[in-house]
This record gives C-alpha cells, structure tokens and sequence, in this order.
C-alpha cells in the first residue's frame, strides 16, 4: 500500500490536496442497505468546517459534499461510495515564499525530500483540509455503528494545561460549544488561554479523548491487528498527533498490578463485566465488552505569526513569518476527525471479526 | 488480514502458543545477499529469555531457534525465512484452574467471546512467548537496518515512578544491566522498587524508550501509513503496551507552537537539519532524518499471587491468587521486543518508499 | 479488501455505476515526477469510447476526463491521483423492465443475491463502463513503462472463428481499423461475419492478445504473486473474460517436454536469451526477458434482442428482447482495457521487485 | 506483498525450498470450532506424494505433516495453524551441474535475475515440492467448506490429446486410478500414451479440471476481486499452469450471445436456476449458484533426459541431459493441488462476502 489506502475490509482511500481541485474518499466494503445521503456526511462536515468560532480560522469555505456513487433510492448498494468536496474556485495565490523555504513544524522538507517536489499550495496533501476525506468516510463508519447499537463519542479533554473535571462533565456542550469541552468553566478558562496565546502571535495544543459506548466482546484480532493496535495508526495517521493511550495510558507506568487490573464480576443483569476500566475496553487487543477509552495528544498548529529561524531551498538561514489568519488551536476541529478515525477502524475490525468461528460463519451459510 | 501478519513488502507473520509445540514466524520479503544464520538471530532472542535475572520468570527456556528456510550458504535468498522455537517437551500441567475462570488483566474473557473456546494452557496465543516470533524477525529486520547505517536501541526509561537521568545516560547498561535501564543510579533505585513489589505479590510497569539514528529523510508514506501511523500500530502490538508516544508526545498538549516547532537551520556541513528534536525525528508523517524517539507505556504483569476477585465460566464471581512465579515487571525483557516492532516497521517503510519518484525507479530499472 | 482496489504499491480503486453521477479511479503509489496530464489519459479513454465504428454502440458520449488531484505543473507529485469521467446529464429512462427480472449472461441475479438489491440502471456497477476507470489508471501505468523503455501492445487476435494471419500482421491496423484487427484480410472477413451477427439479432466473441517488449528479467514473485498468476488475476476481472492463457497456452497440453521447453542461448550482444517463447516470456512466475504473451478470451455480448427466456423477480418463467442498441461485439473497445490491466500489473510487480536484493536497496539507500 | 501469503480474509503463508529443512505453511484466519487434526492433512498430501503409480518419480518420501500450532483437543482455536514437513535427511548430493546452469523450461535464469543467486538444490524453492504447503492449507480450506455443504473435486481432463469421455464418466476412477482420470478407457490410453513417452526420454501435459457443487449465490466482489479472477490468480499460481479457463472457457470466442447466454428459470422446487450452464457458475464475478467449472492447462515436466540446448553462467552454449528420475507427467499429483487453490480462494471470498449487506451483519451483531 502507498498509504492513502486504510482498511481491510472496510476500505477507505482518501485524495486531494489543500488547493487543489477538491477532497475526496472512496468508502469500498460498504455494506449494502445502509440508510445514506449527502445531508447525513455533510453533518459531521460541518463539524470540521472552519469559520465556526473565533479560535478556527475565518476562511467561509463551504466544503459542500457530493456523492458520486455506490448510493441508490436513498441506501448504500454495496458498491464503492466516492465522494469529494470539490473547490468552487482554486484560488491562484501568491506562495513564492512558502513554495522556497520549508516551514518549522510543518512538512514542506520532508516532502521535498521523498518526492523531489512538492505541490507547495497551502500545504498540499499535509493540509488539514486532507482530513476532509476522513470525515466523510467516517460518517458512513458511525452510521453502521449506530445500527449495531454503537455509539462514538470524541470531545476535548484539555487545552494547553487546562483540563476537563469529570465532576462538571457536561455532555450538551461537546457539540455545542466553541472548544467542544464539556465543563462550562474549564471551557471558559481554555478560551481566555487562547484568547491571549493568539494575542503573543503563537498557538496551542491538546488533548482529545474518545469513548465508545456497545461494543460486543471479541472484536480486534489477536497478535498484530490488535484493536488497540489499530486504533493507534488510525489516530496516529491524523497530522497533528503526536501520542495516542489507551485506557489508563501512560498512567499504567506507575502503576501496580493490584491496581491496574480490572476485576471481573457477574453484574445484575446476569452477564460478565468489570468493576473497574483501567483497561480502556480492551484486553489482549479485543474489545472486552466495557467503554472502551482513547487519547490523544495534539500539537499547537505549526503555523503562527511569530518569528521562526528555518533555511530556504537555496540553503540559506532565513527568518519567517506565517502570514495569513490561521487556527490558534487545531483542537476543536479535530474531535470529529478522531471520532471518525475510531469508527472507521471499529468498523473494519467488526467485519474481520464476523469469520471468528465457525458457529457465526453458519449463521451467513445455513447449510439448508 | 486475519491479524497474525504484518507489513506490505517485509511481511512478517507469527505464529504459536505458549505450550504448544513451538513458537515461530515466517518473514516474507527479505531482500536476497544479507548475511543471515541463526546465531545472529539467537542473540536477539537471548536478550528477552526468562530467567536472566531475579526480575524475569526462573523457568529455564533454552528458546534454541530454528532457521528452517530462506537461507543458503550464510545468506538470504530472497525467498521466505521460516523459523521457530521448538518447545522441547510440552508442558502437561494442571490447567483445570486456569481453564475455568477469567484472570483479571488477561485475554482469557475475550479470548473465549471471540473464537468459544481456547488453548488455556499458559495463555496460548496471548502469552509473553507469542513475543518470540517478533524478536526473531526484528533481529532480520534489524541486520538489514544495519547494513544501510541505521541503528535501532530501546531501553528501560522508568521502572514505576523512577525514572532515567539523561545527564547520568550510560549506554553500556542497556545490554548488560539486569534492567536495561542506562542510568546505573536509577537502575539501583528500580531493583530496590521491585524487591518491594515482589514482597508484597505485587507487579510493576514502567516506560520504554526507543532510539533510531541515521535514518534518510522522506521515509513513511502520507497520510494513512505515516511513520508514526506504522510505529505506533506496531509497538500498540505489543501485549502489555497502552500508550505510544513520539518526539514529545503528551506533552506537546500544554506546549505552544513557538515552542514545539522546531526551527530548520544550514548545519556545518552545509546540510539541513534542526535545532531542536521536538518532532521525534517524524513531521508530516516521513522522517525528517533526525533521530526518530518513540516511547511506550507498559502494563504491571497481570498475574499477580495477591488475592483478586473475578468470575470463573459457570457465571460464580470468585477470588483466585494466580499459582506460579511470573515476571514481577515486562519492562525489561520488552526491550528488545519494541526495538523488533520498531525495525520490522522501518524496513517495510524503506521498501515502500524506494518507488516514490521516477529517478529512484531509474537507477533500478535503467533504460539501456 | 472489498474487490475496488487492485494492487499492493501501485493501487488503483475504482467506483462508478453506469447511469450514476460518474465513473472514476483514485490510482495511489504513482511516482512522483512523471509528466502526465488529462489530453494523455483522454487518448486512452477514446479508445474504448462508444460510436466509433458501427459494430459499437452508437451513443455518443463524450467521456471527459477530469483529474482532481495528485498532479501539479504538469508532473505527477506522488500523491493519489483522482480521475473522473463525470456523466453530464444522468439519465432517467425507463428502467422498469430491467429492475424487475434477471436478464441471462449478465449479473443482475448475483448482483440481488448478494447485496438484496441493485442500481439497476444500464447494469450499474457491473456495465462496461466500469473500465473507464481502470482505462485512465492504465494510461497511467503504460505513460510509467514507456519511460522505463517497456511497451505493452494488445489487438484482436480472433473474432468468432475467424483469427489473423500473423504472417499478414499489419501493425498500423491496431489503431486504426474498426476491429483492432492486425490483418487486413482477416478484418474484412470479420467484419462481414459481424454485420450478419446483427442482422440475426445476436452478438459475437472473440480473443484479445497482448503482447510486452522491454521487459527487465526476474519480475514477478515466486509463489502466489507469480507475474503470470497476477496477469491471470487482472484479466480475467475485465467482465466478459471467461479464459487467459500465457505464452502456448492451452497448447501446452498436447506439447512434449522437449517441444515445449525453450533453449536459452548467448545471443550476438554476448546475452542470454531463448531460441523459442513457448513459455511467453514468463518462467516460474518471473519475467525471462523475452517477449510476454498473454491472451484473453471475450463471450459475445449478453445484450441481445432476441428473444431470450428468464425469470422476473415475482418468480415467474418469461421471455424477454433486450432493448436498445447495444454493442454486437465486445472484442474491439476490450483491447485498450486488457492492455491497461497488463500495464498495471506490470508496474505493481515492478515496483515489488525493487528491493529483492540488497545491491538494490543499497542503490536508493546509499551509505554514506 | 512480496508473493508468499494468498488471501485477505484467509490467509495462507508457504515456505520452504525442495532440498532445505522443510517445506510448510501458515494458515491465519481460519475460524474456531473446526474438527481438524494432522491426518485429515496427511490425506490430502498422500494424494500429491511421489512414488504412487510408475508415472511419477520413485522418489520414496514420507513426506509426514506436523502441526506445531492453532489447534488444541481436536479443533481449530481460531490462531494460525503452523505446518510443516520436514525433511528427515537433507540430502547432500552433487548439484554442481544444475549449479552451473540453466535448466530449459525450469525457473533457475530467472531466480539469477531477481536475486543474485539462488538455492540451487533440486529446484529450490520452483520445485514441485513447494505444492505441499498450498495442499496442506487446502485441507483446511476444504474440511471448512464441507462444513457449509460445499464440495470442491479435481481430475485429470485430458492428457496429450486423450481427452476423458463425459458419457464414460467414472467418479471412483478420481481418487483410485493411476492418473485421476475418471474415464477407465482414456486412463487406459493416456497409460500407454505416457510408457511412450518416457521411452522417448520426454514428458506430457495435459488438462485438469474442477468442479464445486454447493456454493452460495453471490459469493465474489465485484470488479478486481471477482471469484473468477481470484481463482484465476490462484490456479495460475501453480508452477506448470499456463492457462486458466472457467465454463465454456475459451470456447465462448467462437459462440454467440444465443447459445452462450444461459436462460434463467424457476425450477421445481421454485428456486431460480438456469437451464444450461457457459458461465461456469460465475456471472458477473460472482457465483450463480451453479455449478463452478474451472480447467489448468498443464505444460510437459520440464526435466527431461533428453538432450537439450542450454548455456551455463560462465556464458558458453552448452548441452545438458537431466539426470534423475522425473515425473514424466505432472498433471495427475497436480489434481490436488487444483482442488486445494481452488478451496482457499473459496473460503477467502465466502469470509470477504461476510458482510455485504446490513441484514448479514446484523444476524452477528444483534442488537439488543
């Protein structure tokens, strides 16, 4: 694979570069007879758009989506669904300067470095408007989700050193609010934060936390494609993450066994459960029937105003300056690009699973 | 795939359980001419072996591999490199305990959701063994880095809440400390930690960094199968690992942009690099030719002889203290099993990278 | 994978239903740096274009094709490129007929059982247009060949039971004839057997052959991925194949070991070469550097209008006259796609064959 | 891929070269719950060993299975099975001869080309022997496909120009004859065929044919994946395959659409079936629930003592005799093999048509 590919079975290719003529997906593996439209992606568009609120970047772009195929009469055929965001009007700007230098944090030299040269407009297939594709195609993985009973639930859960308590979680404010932070106050505390690190011409980081809610036990595949495994790629494959935990996380470090086991328990209902999450819903890299639970660290946008050292192509030391409006904080923006990641993989990971055991195989294949 | 193979063009899939008949792996894609015997790789294999000191399990494994393919006259042949250890008399304990219930911190519950039953003998497919075929084929893996100047070494950064000094950074302890960890001071503080842990039938976890130089840049492919993206699926693999980081991972969250970005800058001998290493050697998914750092949580062992309660399979919630003396920490055998993970994962990302521009495929392909 | 992805490091998926908003491909792994643009892709769609001849469909269809991405200032970038051949005005026929009853040699009755239901307008996913797509990503791999002094040429070989005279062989009627026939004589006769065919309400088959010059020897990987076993795959997936054989063929049946076996030789440039091609320039599933020889058998069109017996989705017996006019003969507008499934496999086994040996890899990974 | 694992869903993994250590496969992905044990294998690989009738090479090799793993009391766990046979003594003859050259009609030139070198001891990893790994797996596949009432059978069609007589067909001859010949007068005449031509110091090759009764509709991907390409590339991927035909085969290029389509009707048990079968149970790249009719053309051993024209790697035309006994005809040891590529490919597909619509998925995953 070349990388734009993901998926065994539920199969998403993504394309498209930030100024290019548009962003795309092509979904293969979708199951037929799925309820889906051109409305139901486009709500989780929106979510990602930018222009929302003072702390995302104030280009009013529409980011209209178009499905081209594997849709009929209102439900899913089976077949590939490709979709794309096309640009209304590829705008022919002025990046001299961004085309002959390389920008710190960004990955101008490494592009140059693998492919000789790089289609430099507005950050080419390393823009953030790459993770278009992946909120189309996880809008379709969060539909089957939902018909399976399974719910995917991202929001931010720190921004810069002001954290969320728990105590004051506040579901109604992850998709209503500006942060997608659900504590009103920490909410608060984080926009006065942003509001003065946009004033010192510089950005923030993060941390998005992502809850699964319904998943059956059993489900991720033992020794490579563990569940965690491939949770980890999908969330790592997003550009600004630089860390990604499971459970109690980097915690477990300091932890002892006692502690960070999860007893086991009949519940009332008669059924096997945990008295305690440390695991994160998942054990030898299968979902264990309990919330499973992920974080992930995001890094303060690479694009600011503030003065930067770098190198041009000629090899000179130069200094830069960002020009432009750009997010503060790649935060908010990316609850729904991790939300979508997880349940794309979820998805993928439910149908490798189906073929587990022979009793499930002669469900599909009654022997008449 | 069905979970039990790894990578595109360096495949690696792995098999066994642990009292089964042997454990072993079938590495498929390894280029032909590099020098290749079995002494290499049982230097590898070594290093994670029970019973190398007072922290690992006493069980006195020989875990002799067997190169059964793929190597003629002290080379590689290009074609598949199948090898095992062999378990020389299959264990035929008393497992009616084990069989019968769910040990907290263990796959067995998941296990049995998925496929109905299991091999409950030793943990089967999920125990710490599984983790030969992976040493056995990073050992490949790593031979191959070190041809092309790449080298790849993990150690023990921190042992419950002790961790390395890197002013006290003394590299000749990683291979022969009873720890693996390069800081002789904080090294003498963890086995006095553990020493407790053990009084108390307890189990430790702790952090494992790992170190790649001399890495080309440009390698990793954008967008799904980054550098990272790969890193991070592949250490995720690893049993007991729940969280993965790289460059400054977590901590990028409360960092600002001025901060994190790391500046470019004409080195002494006039080429680019950078200033600072916040990155983790990866931007936008491809090195950047810095050092690549990665770090990964690891779990206290599950088995633990403390009291603790769960279920057994007739649905009676129960007490267990599990028999036996297991490994009061994984940190340091897991050593080398992330250096494996790490170099199976650059290798499959320099092949795939090797046909990302014409002038490459020229220089292999050249037109007479 | 869901079947619309073909390939491991030069990935092509397609999507696309017949009347629905387009057909298109997303071809990823293609190395930066290659001059490409839509006037070279639009060369190779014209020639499976409708209305060409009158022994094809008369519908005029404009079939432009448009590139999204993946492509900047006339060179590839190595990221996806994204293709469509966007339909101008869906349209809205009556489809009524078709949706209500399973039309023989076509897929409308697996096409229901497997999914429940279908995009039954003009064959959906299963017409032929379903390889405009793969015909756009062929232009992409022969335009990569071409530059690595390998060409891949395909013709008629037979219509009906009227087959060419290689000792008449006439290149230049390859592209210019209606038939794609080589042989002047031969494609006279043809067509006469064809317009009789019509007449009769029927339609007719006939075998395409290809034929690759320029191949470096050991292409293609032992076992399961043998050049010839990948050929077979990528054929045979072009809708009315029923049969592919390389070099002899079925011929090989009735031949001897000492008539089948081709002797190698030292050739007058002092290199080793074969005296005969028996084995159509493939051994062990590895290119021999001679000559590859493929051939593709084509059914004759399903669409009829004769009078045919089926059943309708009430479970009823009744006959049936396709309506429409439809193409009498597949054969023709098939060549370009058998060539563009030959060229992409070629480059995927290409690209594959780049790091099987270390000398190779050390070519792109020099140590310094 | 780099050509040694087949499969996405049920994945199969061959190594080993003829005169090594052994020869074997890994098979992952094969579901729980499956009776299976060694001589269930063991039956199969009878059917390809040596030393059966004098129309092989006496060659007396006992060429037992051993299962190291994936199994446990009986039944499959759902882990990869990991099998081998081994060599009980490597033999250590002189193969400074084939060392020195390239053999015609054999792989030796082009492993040179791709990897430098190769294990030149009895063809290494081209030989036949290398077949016993995909039968292996195949048992599995086909003690999978029993279980849904799905039946897979291989003969020998034709040898040189004795083609079997349908109207004498004799099922018993299959497993019981000397050739898999299930037509007691051409087996008789194919005998006195075969006695000749290894008077002649030559070989034969011939047709294999394959039928399987029972598989669902629907079963296949549309456009790459199609159960015919699938089982295209898998039958072509075995050493003496050069061509690959599935119901009227190539016959179709001379038929018309009339005779060549198949009528559908609804036959006495109100089920849709259709009355003639050309499509060889595969319409659209999908089952028709007909019967699936595959045909191999098998090319004459290569190894013949016959005196053949040749050069050696100092670059001198040569003459050589193949020295040894060898198989004078592969065709009928080649049976097995047939039936068990065409078992894997099967099982693949059914796992893959899983979850093609929401109403299968659903009957896994129901909600509560």
């Amino acid at each position: 694979m070349s990388g734009s590919v993901l998926g065994n079975n539920f199969t998403v290719t993504t394309w498209g570069e930030s100024h290019g003529r548009g962003i795309g997906a092509v979904v293969d593996g979708c199951p037929a007879g799925l309820v889906m439209n051109e409305e139901i992606i486009q709500q989780f568009l929106d979510r990602r758009k930018p222009g929302q609120s003072k702390y995302s970047t104030p280009r009013k772009e529409g980011d209209k989506v178009t499905v081209f195929s594997g849709i009929f009469e209102g439900r899913t055929t089976g077949t590939p669904i490709s979709l794309a965001v096309l640009n209304e009007n590829q705008r022919s700007g002025d990046y001299s300067e961004i085309a002959s230098m390389y920008r710190p944090g960004h990955a101008d030299y490494t592009f140059d470095s693998k492919y000789g040269f790089r289609d430099y407009r507005g950050g080419g297939r390393s823009s953030g408007r790459e993770t278009i594709g992946r909120v189309a195609a996880g809008a379709i993985a969060i539909s089957i989700l939902k018909e399976l009973g399974i719910t995917v639930a991202a929001y931010t859960r720190s921004i810069g050193n002001i954290s969320i308590d728990y105590s004051k979680f506040d579901e109604s404010l992850i998709k209503q609010g500006p942060l997608y932070m659900p504590d009103a106050q920490a909410s608060q505390k984080a926009e006065d934060f942003l509001v003065n690190t946009m004033k010192n011409q510089d950005s923030a980081g993060g941390v998005i936390e992502c809850v699964v809610t319904g998943m059956p036990a059993g489900v991720g595949e033992p020794v490579f494609d563990k569940l965690d495994a491939c949770l980890a790629k999908a969330v790592m494959s997003i550009g600004a993450v630089k860390g990604v935990e499971i459970g109690d996380g980097f915690d477990v470090a300091t932890a002892l066994g006692s502690t960070n086991n999860d007893a086991f328990a009949i519940d009332d209902s008669g059924r096997i459960s945990k008295k305690t999450n440390h695991s994160g819903g998942i054990l030898g890299g299968m979902s264990d029937s309990d919330k499973i639970i992920l974080r992930a660290a995001i890094k303060p946008t690479p694009s600011i105003s503030k003065t930067q050292e770098t190198v041009n192509k000629s090899g000179e030391n130069i200094t830069v300056n960002i020009k432009g409006r750009h997010d503060p904080i790649i935060v908010p923006r990316a609850v729904v690009v991790v939300e979508s990641m997880v349940a794309i993989t979820l998805v993928d990971l439910l149908f490798s699973n189906m073929h587990s055991n022979m009793d499930n195989i002669k469900k599909i294949y009654p022997v008449s």
